[in-house]
């Protein structure tokens, strides 16, 4: 995997990334990767803001990972800014490759970049495989994420 | 209770707010009051971002409440916005007064307001008051929250 390469998303990298975030358990249920209008949308109001990074793993010419660290200030734990972690995914041809890794220690280095002192994610309490990913790679399982759809 | 002001907060808040994050069995350990340095320059990162609402409740003329919400754009979940709420603290003398639900509403409304499809926190996995709090609101509980310090 040396020449693996982890860069800010395009426009033209949109497909790709929808088709990882519906291959998945979960996504297939809530993703829509026939319909790219609101996904392009949103990739919109990312690229605006400088505290949004949506980043893809490419390999060879091919988007094989994705994910998106956010920036966050604070004033909790004396102003500590934060970073969080979201959308994490691997395509299916890679996964057990160790790209996941290489993604999410991308995403602790570039939180380093930004003054971050604190990095955080929530996985879905079915994702029992990707909670000992995240521990191996350091994190403690020490909060309930709590969501409500509105 | 009907005298209560939800508003964003101002720098002359801070002293009570950073009082409120250490009143805390957590907070305790990792705030400094004494020192509000560290909590002014984060201030002032959150004040310039428009996407950040430190909020702060007063009845009569003291702040009895504070919360962090932050509006945050993604791909996931057809390009949903999601809200994430960070350092719900109620001031002692007012805890079990209903001022936690009135916080938590204003942020759920706000983030309607703000045309978001999600609402999500992280609870210590110590706080199980707190986490009856939440699922009472309405929020499940169907995530794990993973925290690193870097």
């Amino acid at each position: 995997m040396s020449d693996l390469e982890i860069r800010p998303a395009l426009l033209e990298d949109l497909p790709a990334i929808v088709a990882m975030l519906a291959d998945d358990p979960l996504g297939t249920q809530r993703e829509s990767p026939d319909d790219l209008i609101p996904y392009t949308a949103a990739f919109e109001q990312l690229a605006k803001d400088p505290r949004q990074h949506q980043v893809v793993a490419v390999l060879g010419n091919r988007v094989v990972g994705t994910l998106q660290l956010t920036i966050i200030a604070g004033l909790s734990r004396r102003g500590s800014t934060r970073s969080i972690i979201e959308g994490v995914r691997i395509h299916a041809d890679e996964r057990g490759s160790g790209l996941g890794t290489r993604l999410i220690e991308w995403a602790i280095d570039e939180s380093r970049r930004q003054n971050c002192q604190l990095v955080q994610l929530t996985s879905d309490a079915s994702r029992t495989e990707a909670h000992q990913f995240y521990e191996r790679l350091g994190f403690g399982a020490s909060h309930v994420g709590f969501k409500m759809s509105i």
